[in-house]
This record gives C-alpha cells, sequence and structure tokens, in this order.
C-alpha cells in the first residue's frame, strides 16, 4: 500500500499548525459576522495564513498556518524575549538564527504571536474573553501517527530513555515533559523500596521499623535527587529561570496605577500589605475545610464502626453500607462547595500574574486534597488503634437511633461490652487505598472518559444526522473528499477538554503520600505503585493523545508547588511511621494477636521527637551531598558561561584587558603587551606626575627616583643590620 | 593652630596605597638581597611606584604607591571581571570608566592587582609563601583622623544611620560593613525583646510562657528579617553573587588533571566523591568533640554540684574553686587540640577555593563552640533540674575522694537524704553568662590587648635602645625629620595582627543563641545584650582601628555561615524555651519555693512537639511574608534590570524587533511598521511559495485566497445555519 499524496498531507495534519474553533450559536448573527471579519482581519494582519471550514452546527473552524517569514520572526522574538530575561546566554542573532528546533518551539512561537498584546505585536487573542467571545479555543492538533508510534514503542519498553523524554518535551513541551519526566524518575526509584518492601514484608512483617527508617531515608533521597533532577532537565532544556516570564493574570483589578520610574508609564499596582491581609483568610478557610471535611468523615468513621464492629442486630448487612453512600453523597458536595470557595478567594487575592494565582490556588485545593486523601487513614492509625476502648462506648447514641427498628430481643446483641479492635482494619484500608483505589482510579480516570466520549460523538453525529433530515452526517458539511477525515478528526479534537497537568502531578503527589505517610503498615504499597506507575505513565499519555486537545505547549523549569508538597509529606512521614510502628506494635497489631501493652504517651512523643529530628538531619546530609553531584547538563552549563566570558573577552577592542577568576578564564591574554607598557612608561608618567603638581607627599615619594636606588637603599639596611649582628658578635 | 603641608601628608598617610613589611631576619642575607630586588623589579613592573625605609630591627618597609593610570587600569579589570561574572549589569566602558568611587574600591583594586596571577597582570604577591616568604605582611594603614572623628560621632548617637553604615563599607570594605550593618539590626532588633523582657520580669516573673512565646516569635521575625536585610545590603553595594569570585585555595593539592573542555587546558580536579568520603570524617570528629568537652564540662559540673550542695565538711571555702581551676585549665588545653584537629581535617578535605575552606572550618567550630558555650547551661536545666535526685546519690564516689581528708565526725555532715535542688542556680548561670561574661569578655577583647601592646611596644623599644646602646631609639633608624611620626605609626600597625570579621561574628552568634535559648529564665536578658552591644558595636570599631591592621577590603554578599547558624539556634530556642518553662515550673523554680510537681514525660514531649511545630510554621509565614516587603534596593534592582533590558532593546539594529513580557518592557516599539510588512508582503509571499515548491497540503490552503474569502465562507456558512434554524423554526 502506497501513501497517496492526501495520506501524507493528512499525517502532517495539512501543515495547520493552530485551529481556532469560532461558535456563532448566540442571538446575535450580525455582531459574530464583524467579529469574524475582525478576527482574520487580524490574523491576515500579523501575518497568517487562514481557512475557514464548517464546524459543527454553530460552529467554524478556523485553520490557521504560519508562513516560513511569519515563524521566523515569531522564533526570533521569543527568543530575544529568552535572551533580554537571561534564559539564553547569547544574544540570538536575526540573519542566522534558525528556524524552531522542535514542534514545541514551532507551536510556542506561533502560540505567543496569537496571544501576545498588540504592542508586542502579536494578535492579541484571547479565547472567551471580551471582544474575542466567539473564539471558543485556539489549539494545535495531534500528531497521530508519531504518537501512536511512541505508545506502541513504549508497551514494550520499562523504562523510557532520555531520548524519549526529549521527544515528548520537543513534542508537547516543557510542562508535559517534566510531568513524565517526574513520573519516570519516581518509577525508577520507586524499583528499591519494592524490592525492600517484598523482602520486608516476607520476613520482618507488618509494622517494621527497619522497614520504616528505610522507607524514609528512601523519600529524602528520591525528593532531594529530584530536585537536583529538576535543575539537570531545566538546564538541559534551555529553560532555567523560566518562570520570570510570567504572563498576566486576566482578572487581576489594580487598585492604583503609579507612574514607573524606569518606563514613565503607568503601572497599574495592587499594595502587597492589602494582599498579604486578604491572604490571611486563609487561615479561616483551612479551619473550615478541617472542619467541615473531618467532621463529615469522622462521623461516617464512627457510624461505620458501630455498625460493623458494635451492632449486631437485624439488617446489618445493609446498614454497613449507610457510611459509604454517606460519604460517597456528601463528601463530594462539601468538596465542591470548598473548591469554589477556594476559587473564589484565590480571585480575591488578586495577584498580578497568572502563575500566582495557579499556585495560590494549587495550595488552598492541597488542604482540601489531604483531607479528603488521609483522613480516614488518619483516623484509623491515631484515633481509632489507640483510643477504641475510650470512644466506642460513646457511640452509643446511634443506638438510639436504631432503636425504633429493632425489637428489645434483637437490642441486646449490640454488645460493647466485650469490644476489640480489629487488627486488620488499619491494613485493610491502606491495601484499600494502594491497590483498589488505585485501579478504581484508572478505570475512572483513563477507560471511563473514552468510552463516554464515544458515546457522546455517537449521539452528536446521530443528533446532527436527525437535524438534517436524515442524510449522511458528512455530507451536511460539504466537504471536499480529500478532506472529510481530516475535518472529522479536527472536528473530534475540538469537542475535548484542554489538558493541564496539574490533576496528574497532584494524584501522583497523593500517592506518594500513601507511601511516606502509611507504608509501614503494609510494606507491599510500594510493589503495588511500582506496577501502577508503569501503567500510569502509558496511561496518561494515551489519555492526552485521545481524550484531550493537543495541550498548547508551555515552559516550565520544575513541578512547582507539588515539589514543596512532596518533601512535606516526607517530613510528615516521618511522625508518622514511627508513631505508627509504636502503637501498632503496642497493640498488637503487628503478629494480630491482639494482646495490648499500655501506650505509653511519653515514649511516644520521644520516639516521634528523634525520629523527626534524625530525619531533618538526614535530609540536611542528603541535601549536602546532592549538591555535589555533578550532573551532565550542570556540568555542560558551567562550560558554557566559560565559553561564554571567552567570547565576551575576545570582544572587548581593549589591548591591555587581563581578567582572572577562579577558572582561569583568560590565562595568556595580556601579559606581554602589558609588561612593555607598563615596565617604563608607566612608572615615568607617575614620576613625571608628580612634578607637576606638587602635593604636600611629594618629598616623601622622591626620595628614592626609582625602583633601582629603592633597592639600593634596601640592600644598605640589611646590610647594616648584618653589621650591627657582627658586631655584636664580636 | 594652622596645618602644616606635612600635616596634611600625614593626615593622608603620604599618599601610601599599601605598605610590605619585608623582613630579613633569617640565616641567608644573600637571598633576602636578591628576593628584594625581585620584588622591587616585579611591583614596578606592574606599575606601582615604591620607597624602601627601615622597619624594626630586622625588617623592611617597603610603601607602595599606585599611580594615576595603573590605578585606573586595576579598577577597570576588577570591573570587567566583575562585569563578566554577572555582578554588573552594564559593561564597563574603558575610556569613560571613573576612577575608584571609594577608598575600599581602590585599595582592592589594588590588592588585586598585587596578589592576582601574573597571567592576569597582577604582581602574584602571595605573603609568607614560596618564592615570597620573605613578605612578612601586605597592609593599607589606617586613616587615623577619620577614624576618630567617627568615633567621636558615634559615641554620642544611639543608632548607626544608613550613611554610617556605607561609610564603613567605603573604608572597610563590605565584609566589614556587613558585620556592623548586622550588628546595627540586631541592637536595633533588641530593643523590643529587652522591653518586653523587663516589662514580663516586673509583671509575669521568670520561666513566663508568654516570655518564651514572643521571645521565640521576635528571633524568628529578626532572623527573616536579616536575611532580607541582607540581601538589600548586597544589592546597595552591588555584591550580589559576589561568592562566585572565589580565590584559590593555596592548600588545595589536586589528584589529577583533566583538559577542560572549555578552556582546552588542564585543569587540577579532586573528586567529589572522594571529598565526601573526606567529610564523613566530620561525624566521629563531631562524636569525639561532643564526648571529650562534655565528659570535662559534666565532670567539673558533678564536682561542682558535690561540694556545694552536698558536701558541708572541711575546707568547703577552698573546694568550691576545685571545679573552676580544674574547668580553666583542661579546657583551654582541649579546645586547641580539637581546634588543631579542625584544622587538618579541613585540610585533608582538600577545598579548591578559600571561601569553601573557611565555610568547613567555621562550621566544624560550631561544634566546639556549641559545647564550650552552652553546655554548661544544658546540664544545669536538662539534666540538674529534672534528675537531681536520681544522680546525687551517685555522686557519692567524690565522697571516697574527699574521706582521706575527712575526719570520721566530719564526714557524717555530708549528707545528701535531705538533698533539694537549688532554685537559683539555672538562673544565676543564665546571668552569668548573660552579663559577668558579656563584661569579662569586653576586658578580654579590647582593654587587655590595648594594654598589652602599649606595654609591648615600650618593651620593644626599650629593647632596642638598649641593643642601639642606649641612643634615641628614632635617631636608630635614621629617620627624615619630617617622617618621624608617620613612620612611627607604620612600624607600629606592622607589629600588629590582622583582623578577620570570623570572630566577631561568631560572638554575636554565640550571643544569640543565649538569647533564643535560655532568656526565659532570666527575661532581662536582652536588656542586658542591649547595653553590651551598644558598647560592642564601638569597641568594635575601637579594636579594628587601634589593635589590628587595616584590613584589606574584601567583598561579601551575606553574614555567610553564621546565617545558618542563627537560624538554627532560633530552632533550637523553640524546643528548649518550652522545655524549660515546663520542666521549671514543675519543679517549682519559677517561685522559688521549691515545690516539686511530678515532671511527666508526655506532656513535656507534646509541649515540645507542638511548640517546635508551631515555630517551623510561623517562620514559614514570616517567610513568606518577608519575600514580599520590597525593600528599596531590590525595587531599585528591578528598575535597574527593566532599563537595561530597554538599553539592550534599542542596541539591537532590527527593524521588527517587538518584545515584550509580563513588565511591557517594549510598549510602542514595532507595531506600525509591522503592519506595512505583513499585512500584504507576508501573505502575499506565503501564497507566492506555495506556488513554487508543490507540497500535498496545497490543496487545502487554496481554496481560499486570502482571509477576505475565508470571511465569505465563514460568513455564508454562519447565515447557512441561520436559514436552517429558520426554516426549523418555520
Amino acid at each position: 500500500m502506497t501513501a497517496t499524496p492526501n495520506d501524507v498531507a493528512l499525517q502532517s495534519n495539512y501543515d495547520v499548525d493552530y485551529v481556532i474553533r469560532y461558535s456563532f450559536g448566540g442571538p446575535d448573527r450580525e455582531e459574530a459576522k464583524e467579529q469574524l471579519n475582525h478576527l482574520l482581519q487580524t490574523l491576515a494582519g500579523v501575518g497568517f495564513q487562514t481557512e475557514v471550514r464548517p464546524g459543527d452546527r454553530s460552529s467554524l473552524l478556523i485553520f490557521i498556518r504560519a508562513p516560513h517569514k511569519s515563524l521566523l520572526r515569531a522564533t526570533h522574538t521569543t527568543r530575544v524575549r529568552d535572551w533580554l530575561y537571561g534564559l539564553r546566554h547569547t544574544q540570538p542573532d536575526r540573519d542566522s538564527s534558525p528556524g524552531p528546533q522542535a514542534d514545541a518551539e514551532r507551536l510556542r512561537a506561533i502560540y505567543y504571536m496569537l496571544t501576545a498584546p498588540s504592542d508586542d505585536g502579536g494578535a492579541n487573542i484571547t479565547p472567551k474573553f471580551g471582544k474575542w467571545k466567539h473564539v471558543d479555543s485556539l489549539f494545535p492538533l495531534h500528531d497521530d501517527k508519531t504518537n501512536q508510534a511512541w505508545m506502541r514503542d513504549w508497551s514494550k519498553k520499562t523504562f523510557l530513555t532520555n531520548e524519549d523524554l526529549d521527544q515528548i518535551r520537543d513534542k508537547f513541551g516543557e510542562q508535559v515533559g517534566f510531568y513524565f519526566s517526574f513520573l519516570q524518575t519516581y518509577f525508577r526509584f520507586l524499583f528499591f523500596p519494592a524490592l525492600f518492601g517484598f523482602s520486608s514484608w516476607l520476613m520482618l512483617g507488618y509494622y517494621s521499623p527497619v522497614y520504616a527508617i528505610v522507607n524514609c531515608v528512601w523519600c529524602v533521597v528520591f525528593v532531594e535527587f529530584w530536585k537536583r533532577k529538576e535543575l539537570d532537565l531545566a538546564l538541559r532544556w534551555q529553560v532555567r529561570g523560566v518562570s520570570v516570564l510570567s504572563s498576566r493574570n486576566r482578572s487581576f483589578r489594580p487598585e492604583s496605577e503609579i507612574r514607573d520610574e524606569a518606563t514613565g508609564e503607568l503601572r497599574p499596582v495592587f499594595p502587597w500589605t492589602k494582599r498579604l491581609q486578604r491572604q490571611l483568610l486563609q487561615i479561616p478557610f483551612a479551619i473550615v475545610s478541617v472542619v467541615a471535611l473531618g467532621a463529615v468523615i469522622a462521623t461516617c468513621f464512627a457510624i461505620e464502626i458501630f455498625i460493623s464492629e458494635v451492632y449486631n442486630g437485624p439488617l446489618k448487612s445493609y446498614l454497613v453500607f449507610i457510611p459509604t453512600v454517606l460519604l460517597s453523597s456528601i463528601l463530594p458536595i462539601a468538596s465542591t462547595i470548598l473548591t469554589r470557595v477556594a476559587k473564589r478567594l484565590t480571585e480575591f487575592e488578586n495577584y498580578e500574574t497568572k502563575e500566582d494565582h495557579d499556585v495560590a490556588f494549587i495550595q488552598k485545593m492541597l488542604v482540601i486534597n489531604f483531607i479528603t486523601s488521609y483522613l480516614a487513614i488518619f483516623l484509623t492509625a491515631f484515633v481509632y488503634v489507640p483510643f477504641a476502648h475510650v470512644i466506642v462506648p460513646y457511640l452509643d447514641i446511634f443506638r438510639a437511633t436504631v432503636r425504633p427498628f429493632v425489637s428489645p430481643e434483637d437490642e441486646k446483641t449490640i454488645h460493647h461490652t466485650e469490644f476489640k479492635i480489629d487488627p486488620y482494619r488499619l491494613r485493610n484500608q491502606v491495601i484499600y487505598f494502594a491497590v483498589t483505589a488505585q485501579i478504581v482510579n484508572f478505570f475512572l480516570e483513563t477507560i471511563l472518559p473514552f468510552i463516554l466520549q464515544r458515546l457522546s460523538s455517537k449521539y452528536k453525529k446521530y443528533s446532527e444526522e436527525k437535524a438534517n433530515g436524515h442524510e449522511k452526517a458528512s455530507a451536511a458539511y460539504d466537504d471536499h473528499p480529500d478532506e472529510v477525515e481530516f475535518l472529522k478528526k479536527v472536528r473530534e479534537e475540538a469537542d475535548l477538554p484542554e489538558y493541564d497537568t496539574t490533576d496528574d502531578l497532584r494524584q501522583m503527589a497523593i500517592q506518594f503520600g500513601y507511601l511516606s505517610l502509611f507504608s509501614t503498615v503494609w510494606p507491599l504499597v510500594p510493589v503495588s505503585f511500582l506496577f501502577n506507575n508503569w501503567l500510569e505513565l502509558r496511561s496518561d499519555f494515551f489519555k492526552i493523545c485521545k481524550e484531550f486537545k493537543r495541550p498548547v505547549p508551555e515552559r516550565a523549569d520544575t513541578i512547582g508547588p507539588w515539589l514543596d508538597t512532596l518533601g512535606f509529606l516526607a517530613w510528615v512521614g516521618s511522625i508518622t511511621s514511627p508513631a505508627l510502628v509504636y502503637l501498632a506494635r503496642s497493640q498488637g497489631l503487628d503478629s494480630g494477636d491482639g494482646i495490648q501493652n499500655p501506650i505509653r504517651g511519653w515514649m511516644l512523643m520521644t520516639t516521634i521527637f528523634f525520629s523527626e529530628h534524625i530525619y531533618l538531619a538526614v535530609r540536611f546530609a542528603v541535601e549536602k551531598t546532592m549538591t555535589k553531584i555533578e550532573m551532565p547538563s550542570i556540568a555542560q552549563e558551567r562550560i558554557q558561561k566559560i565559553l561564554m566570558r571567552k567570547a565576551l573577552i575576545s570582544e572587548i577592542p581593549d589591548e591591555s584587558l587581563s581578567v582572572g577568576g577562579n577558572e582561569d578564564v583568560t590565562s595568556g591574554v595580556g601579559g606581554e603587551k602589558e609588561e612593555k607598557i607598563t615596565r617604563k612608561t608607566l612608572e615615568e608618567d607617575a614620576r613625571a606626575r608628580t612634578l607637576h603638581d606638587a602635593r604636600p607627599s611629594d618629598p616623601f615619594w622622591e626620595r628614592q627616583k626609582n625602583w633601582k636606588e629603592a633597592l639600593q637603599i634596601g640592600n644598605r639596611i640589611i646590610e647594616s643590620y648584618q653589621s650591627t649582628e657582627m658586631k655584636k658578635a664580636e
């Protein structure tokens, strides 16, 4: 089967760079037409080629291609900006600068031209905002052939190579590249705890202090290694310090404008003191979140314990579902409300840049995420296990609720006097979160959306066919036969949601949390995560390719606030692990025999105190050690800097410049020529000068006319001393 | 009284920039002469003027002056180096660059020329090293008149102004400037705890939890503020990032040489893995230090308790001095040995730069400093107070030692059954360290050396007179009458030791430690430090001016490892303070009535746990808040950067460059001109290109010839949709 020209064109997406979905579904058609005029004119004005095709029923597809010259200009513009902000060492040369090096750079440069303010030579298009409200979305097209080839390739590999990661970065940009690199590094690091956890499970059993220590140390090493790796990647991908290039937060409302000393222009400002006051609202927000979500979870938890472990009456097999039903109905509602509050709060804090805004929002969401993810296990470990005996009698209040449905005979079967804690509860809970929840999540995240999307596209086709009087769907669009397949693909992609690495990174951070906080309970946790993450990497890639629009390549030099989250979780792990080991062992959970020793508070707290401080000391040592490791790109960067200095020196049109530092940059430069000038000229010059304008210090400096005279005097003094010595000796 | 020309010359030190003390006291006089020849020739070669005068009995004084031209060249060289390493934003221009801006810059530039490798155009003089072994020291001369004026001025002021600090920096360089700025900031910050401590002493008494909390928070705020202030100062003094300009460690012994990819030259290297292994020796070193010094202190401590509180026999009034005598004889010996080991260890670790070497040495010394400074109080607070009852009976071993000297009757008076802990011991100890030791230290550090120095100079004069057969001393040198006074001053200064900020900074860090760790015991600690530090600042300045050679101005952008030390001490303070409060209150130390409640371990540990974590949370919040504060120089830096970008853009000879970022650097640049080029040319150009080399995607892009056609199609689609809608409506 040979590829027809049309197949080739299809593979390259007909050279389309970006597609705009322009929806005209609103009531005002004339306005839509006028704005379309404006849009097309602007695009042409900035130098883009456009083609219009029908979209779905109430939208147009505008295809955008950047001709070679526009593309060069766009790339050059972004490179100059990089250079000005210190991201590149050398000033890009307009004439010799090559075109974009990769898909991601090309798409990023074009995106910049499409969205930059018109003052900066861009088209200033902001989807769904102000005069662009008809612009529904702006997206590049997936490169299906490459994507499929990669998926096929990776499904046969255990590890992605550095080249694979570079390719992801070249296709999807640095942000996605960082996510996959993180996932890959995490996966690679998991081998050790998986092996150790497995052998520990075989030999040491549950709640092993040895496993807890090794696990904590591993967490530190991993987090610190990733910090270093991140720097290495940032240098490798030339994005170090890219966060200075922040983009404006559209919802920023300045309080006043001040004249900028530098530019002489009015600059919108919002005083930091005021923002700080508003940020203080985070504290009540966090408290409310903890209390609200905590109350829901704790109540359901209490009901569940009562029903499953205390209650023994009728309908037990049905009643056990009550807490689950309650939890899965109330928790999402509470989360949604809190998320909305977090969003409002972040907007109220009024950040100037989009990046600050996003980080502030993520931080608030972390509180909610932590509670929903970890609180249940925390309650079991630190309330149920040590205090069950104290608390369970109070659960009698639920008996009152049950009474109407229970006959007095049955009521006797509610026995809490012989209550004994369930030694497997904690472990089962951890297994649930480490295995079952991961599998459920995989289905919810990858399989289900794919099925739903197929169904919805079928339904859409069906309803369109119906609307067009049962004609054939494609005929409704009147597409050119060559383009039918391509336009079908584009229409499908236009319907997909936009991808954001945040959710995937959050999921990984939460997963890391289970590992660092609770894996002492069941040392097979890392084994489960190891398998899960092999799949996760591939399924996430599949997800990006099939279930989302192709993301606009964005740059990043870090995984952002998640890095701090990982560090924080590792730290908390150093507190929970020893506490779990101590509590579980004293309650006999490790052997399951249920022999309970009294919990000694001072011993528990002292264990935690030392464990935490040893953790901090180890972290300090590992941090210091990591900075010593010279990673390839970091070494490369150092050499680059030296070369740049050399180049700069050679550019300076100066005969006698000699500069040196630690790295001996200029050894050999200067020197000889210098000698000639200075030896005579400088000295004579100086002597001559002193004759011209007489200064009070002149007599002092004229006693010895030049260095030879000074030497004579010096020798005379040495000799005179010598002679006094001799005299004395005589 | 009018100033004679000679007075004026004297005030300006006869325009002398540096003085070399050249000692020829060794056995080989001929070698000394030859090297003097070499030295003077080198100095002349690099462009310095020299004058030779006799020094003391076996040394010469070589006076060095840099003529204007050499000076300009030296300044320019250092500035270019700064620019290459990113310390200056703009490339210095040789012709228009002004001379040195301040004394410190002049002296630093000249020092660089004197000591830089000859490849870099310097004279490569290294005092007391290799072929320069006769060069005893190399130092600038004090500017006595200015120093005296400042001392007089400051003695009348409470606070130094920013201008005063700038002047210190201009005279003595940034490193000394940073020390005084730190001292000044610390002094200013002390007002709050001094006031609060005083009122707390009046109203809340000792061991007040309120005072402990306020003190901890104050420590955090101070340390974080200083971090910010340091950055501000570094920008104000243009030294930010100056640590990249590291100087070579003379004792560095490379393991091998590798060819540097960048310079193509052989570069000496020492593998970091090997250094890391050697650094591991720090751990046994720290353990040995702790054990050795700890054993000495603990033993003396035990003896002291036995004698002062248990023993009641004869000779008690003499015996109480035993521990003091032991301590003050053994401790210095142990410290000296450990210091020597630390020095050897640091050399063994083989650092490439002097800066790394110094930091590593300081870190090791910190262990020793901490033990000698704080261990005694720690033992009282955390061993004596809670465990005295348990431990004191074991002190009976000392009774065996005492027995030979004690009659059986007297022995009965040794009673430890009725032992009661001394409620004032801890407080008295803190008062000793906070008040008495500070005063003693002031005498030892400032007054005593001054007296000793006077005496030694008298003795020297006397012995010289004797050597010269009772002639008049000055006549022995045969000085010119005009120069007698000046040369006397220089000879005196040549005898002084060299100044280093390390000791003074260490002293302040240790002082801060008493405040953060133990001031809950006696809330007047900050009051004492407030008075002490007012004096400290002045006396340290006096010390530098009178008891040390004028320091060679060195640059720095931080107070170095001391900053971490302060942070560490504040952190430990958050652990010791609540522990002290809890222990003291449960032992009845606060009221002094000695009513003892049992110490509950879990409560103590829980208190510490929460206190520490609240401290960490507060520190995190304060850190975040501090970064929001825009300090004057930091704002200035931002503006500088914008201006630099603007300047760079204006230099680019490009007609259509439009670059923008967050700060809207280039608003107005580009734009209109652009429009003309692109609107027609680009589009036409692109269309034209597609005609030349046919590509598979061409048919797709040729359906609509330009944006107007695209618009027509678009409008038609919108209308057709409209008509279907209408049809349906009909």
